[in-house]
């Protein structure tokens, strides 16, 4: 049953050898890893315009300015990124090309930044995937963060357990779907504009406060906000191996292109929300009413707020292609998990992928699937990366000295210096809205990352095989092993626990604790009628405890054997044929393996014994 | 740290032998065991008032005739429960009489309505206890349900941990503080009543509405509401063998002056609320309001409400002295899980005090407090309980034909026949407030008493040690045993678990699952310059499974061993010096038990490694 169910959903396992075929040709990468950022148009000149048309719309006209500040922001950040998939075809993004140039901390703060990225982008697209569904349909805006949850375990974390090469085939058409409508949206609203009657900018919009200190406060935070419509961007360069060959090429051409569609469709919903002076909603999305402005309530309005939906959770997907990648090398490297570098049996990096959707659905939880509370805590870690990811390549470049290795130089440094001063403006002008919880957040992922490193390094000394090891094995004297078994009354449950005992040692004493002097001296009595061939001592326990004169025993016999002799307890435990069954048994033999587990040379086994009914 | 811990909360463990030292004398046994019924003056006259003041006043003026119906039962009832004590010494209450005179059934009736009863009295005490102190202190009102479960797990579950008798030390005070208070507030409220200006009883709460068929309705739900002042009056039949000798004859005097005491308490308390006109308000007991008009809020106003507070904890109390015993005894006769029926280390029945505290948490929890919602679920199991106690009484006295048989099996026949009369109407003027409740959970609790009773039923017989068995151990071939030690590379935890392994047996296979051919061939040459004296198996899993790979060898062994064999696999198992190290490592142990423990004659045994960082 449970396996019918998870090879319908699952997928039937993958052989070894159907790895190589999970490679992608451009225009399905293309899809895959670049929803992510095309998906921001959704959002991001919202998250501009929320910060400058609320304090009473004094600011409303400088939208246009920080759009162009994004615009050139992300045309220095594309190229920056073209030269990571050059000098890093291996994949794994920023932390690797850190690691590989500049040392351990900044890779790891690198490690964490992606990792706190990864997680917000999954859970930032949901809720806002699910929100463009909300503006087209208020009646379901109850079950908001119901929706959320099942898009997230019902479609995401199904679809990718199932593998990468199919979760392509599923999703490769939302993409060009949104890209299409967007630009119908921008061709039909431009026409609007420039044939109607209105002004192309109506004088309204051009509403702007003379410039001063708060303004300028005012306008770094619409920018800082605006910066999440650049996330994304990195993703590319994170998955340069799933290309197909030539791959470094192939992933050149892909960034391009997907930076070309960003900035036209950035510039171009910019332009129409000034145009058409959209203001922000409660409940409804930006896009959303910009296209029933232009496009009026029909089947193109329901049409493009779908596509938008399903690019957002599309987006969503591409963090499922980047954090599963990105652990398993942290795994490799010791920084995570052992078992979150294993891929499953549908080569997918399982654990990875149910690890990403249970920290995204807890953040959609906690905050009630509310974007704008979670994108304060986003965009703060991409630029972090952004900015370690080109110093790294500065010192790449001197290091390898190739062809222009000079270009190649200061267009990364300029790029570094450039996002870095991005992470400067977002902590600070965000501060107080949740960027001190990624602050946070980073050196405590990088004190985790460095305390698996050590106890994984600690254990592989521990565990290093010395001739010592060698030799007492082959020549050192074998144990002994005195076997206790711990007898209520004589019960067929005993002879088969004997007859395991008999079949690992000939050293078998039989241990019968009891609260009752006289019930003691009947078992006594049945046990010499019986006469089974093996010794039993009965210890009185006067407090009625069970599991502590057992423990006593054992230490008994622990302080008089040899250093090569075992001791070994089998506990009877009954398997019940109904679940509920198990809760009418005591728990002894998981209560002593608890206790006795730190004791040297001392095992606990239990012997199931199997109850007919 | 944790021993420490628990002696200072629970106490030293106690011996055997202080078992016969926790009998109480009867002033002791009056604070115990009475302290339920008498608290109920604190909620009773309010819970018919409340029905009956409610539609517009017209039926205030019934009140009275309720309250004097109310003592016309309670004498009904205690005359009965004097029989209970006498007839029944050993305690266990309904349930032990029904056992012995009218079969299982009916018994498991009483013991289902009991085990409500004795839940409901500690939500219901508890819960009201609260709110005698937030009526003295509203700025409470907010951390209503946070007092509850302090009160409940912080002092009733830790302090009944510690023993019966320390408890009565604890708990002796509040029971006569209350009843002096209480009689204090009558005096006072009856001296003014009779001098004052005012009439005795003022014309307005004189007020009824003309009798009718809706009138007799209300009036009924009014009753049957009242009746739960009546719940705890069975407590002192429950506890005879706590008494001291003569148990029985303190047991009746006990009970004789309770009912007198409560019947004084309820009659002057309903007198004064219909004197002063006192009508039901949101968040203050009427208790409270009577005790202000009264005695104005001066210092004995707050002492009347923290001694009401008191006793109605301790009241709450009066069931961890009957649900544990209770339980025990079901457990005793096979009806409840063994484990309920032992005594801890301080010889309470912990198990049975645990699981109490835990189902009253959640139904306060649940119910957020409400008093009134779990009075709705109370009485009808109580009465119920009283109906099956008495009609047991009378088949024992027909069977014993004592002195006066034939009166006391009247009494109890008349008894019965009210109670049961009260049950009826209980039931349906109650049935969609909450009673239907309590009237699904009495044969679910049944059906769960039934079941557990067939499964030690079962296991007793296939527990039964047959000659065969004694046969087959005592003559039988001795089995060998495969040990099987899955190894991943030669480290110095093979080491150890080989050396286990040859303690255990001389037929020893080391088991390596690759995922990479390379990888294994690697393997296999290291073990071949190793050459522990012990054979490498190597299995290829190209589906990247280690579990299943295993699982195959083992059933492979399996089908081909001689039916006295055993297989064993030994799992090493990392015990990690920190808490969370161990999410660093594989529970491969604990899968591979779970996956093979159906699998008949194999054993999976952990090696606990212990790591020294």
């Amino acid at each position: 049953m449970y396996h019918q169910l998870r090879k319908l959903f699952i997928g039937r396992p993958l052989h070894n050898r159907e790895l190589s075929a999970e490679h992608l040709p451009k225009w399905k990468a293309l899809s895959i890893f670049s929803s992510d950022a095309l998906s921001s148009v959704g959002y991001g000149p919202e998250q501009i315009a929320v910060t400058l048309a609320v304090p009473g719309l004094l600011l409303y006209g400088y939208i246009g300015y920080v759009a162009a500040a994004i615009l050139v922001l992300l045309a220095i950040v594309t190229i920056s990124y073209v030269q990571v998939s050059q000098a890093n075809p291996g994949g794994g993004g920023s932390y690797a090309i850190a690691m590989n140039n500049i040392g351990e901390f900044p890779a790891l703060v690198a490690a964490a930044s992606l990792f706190a990225d990864y997680t917000l982008t999954v859970a930032v697209s949901v809720s806002s995937g699910t929100e463009a569904l909300l503006s087209a349909f208020p009646a379901l805006i109850s079950s908001e963060v119901t929706i959320d949850l099942c898009v997230l375990f019902g479609i995401l974390m199904i679809v990718n357990l199932r593998g990468v090469r199919e979760s392509s085939n599923v999703f490769v058409w939302p993409t060009y779907l949104f890209v299409l409508s967007i630009l119908v949206l921008i061709g039909v609203g431009a026409y609007q504009a420039f044939t109607g009657a209105t002004p192309a900018i109506p004088a309204e919009s051009s509403v702007r406060q003379p410039f001063d200190w708060m303004v300028l406060a005012l306008l770094l935070r619409a920018f800082a906000n605006g910066c999440s419509s650049m996330t994304g961007v990195e993703a590319i360069s994170n998955g340069v191996p799933m290309f197909q060959k030539p791959q470094a090429d192939n992933a050149i051409k892909t960034t391009f292109f997907m930076a070309g569609m960003l900035a036209i469709m950035l510039a171009g919903t910019t332009f129409l929300i000034l145009h058409n002076h959209i203001l922000p909603q409660e409940n409804v999305t930006m896009l959303s009413l910009l296209a029933e402005e232009t496009l009026g309530r029909g089947w193109m309005y329901y049409f493009l707020q779908l596509a938008t939906m399903l690019v957002l959770y599309l987006a969503a997907n591409t963090s499922y292609n980047g954090l599963p990648l990105l652990l398993s090398i942290l795994a490799r490297d010791g920084y995570m998990p052992r078992y979150l570098g294993a891929r499953g049996e549908r080569l997918s990096f399982s654990n990875g992928i149910i690890l990403l959707s249970v920290f995204a659905g807890a953040l959609i939880a906690g905050f009630g699937g509310n974007v704008e509370h979670l994108i304060s805590l986003y965009a703060i870690g991409v630029f972090l990366s952004f900015t370690i990811a080109q110093t790294a390549l500065v010192v790449h470049w001197r290091r390898e000295r190739g062809a222009k290795w000079r270009i190649r130089a200061i267009i990364n440094a300029f790029g570094a210096v450039i996002t870095g001063l991005v992470v400067l403006i977002i902590a600070i002008t965000k501060f107080f809205h949740g960027a001190w919880i990624v602050l946070l957040f980073i050196p405590a992922m990088i004190y985790i990352f460095k305390a698996i490193k050590q106890h994984y390094t600690d254990m592989a000394e521990q565990l290093h095989l010395s001739i010592a090891d060698w030799e007492s094995l082959k020549q050192g004297p074998k144990g002994k092993n005195t076997v206790i078994v711990p007898v209520s009354s004589p019960t067929s449950v005993v002879v088969q626990t004997m007859r395991y005992a008999h079949s690992i040692s000939t050293d078998v004493i039989a241990l019968h604790i009891t609260t009752d002097r006289e019930m003691g001296r009947k078992v006594e009595e049945k046990w010499k009628i019986w006469d089974p061939g093996v010794r039993l001592i009965t210890v009185y326990s006067p407090y009625r405890l069970v599991i502590q004169p057992i423990i006593h025993f054992v230490e008994k016999l622990q302080s008089n054997k040899a250093a090569e002799d075992f001791i070994t307890i089998l506990i009877p435990e009954f398997e019940t044929k109904k679940w509920w069954h198990r809760f009418l048994h005591n728990q002894t033999g998981w209560i002593l393996r608890t206790l006795l587990i730190l004791k040297k040379d001392v095992v606990v086994t239990t012997i199931p014994y199997h109850l007919k009914k």
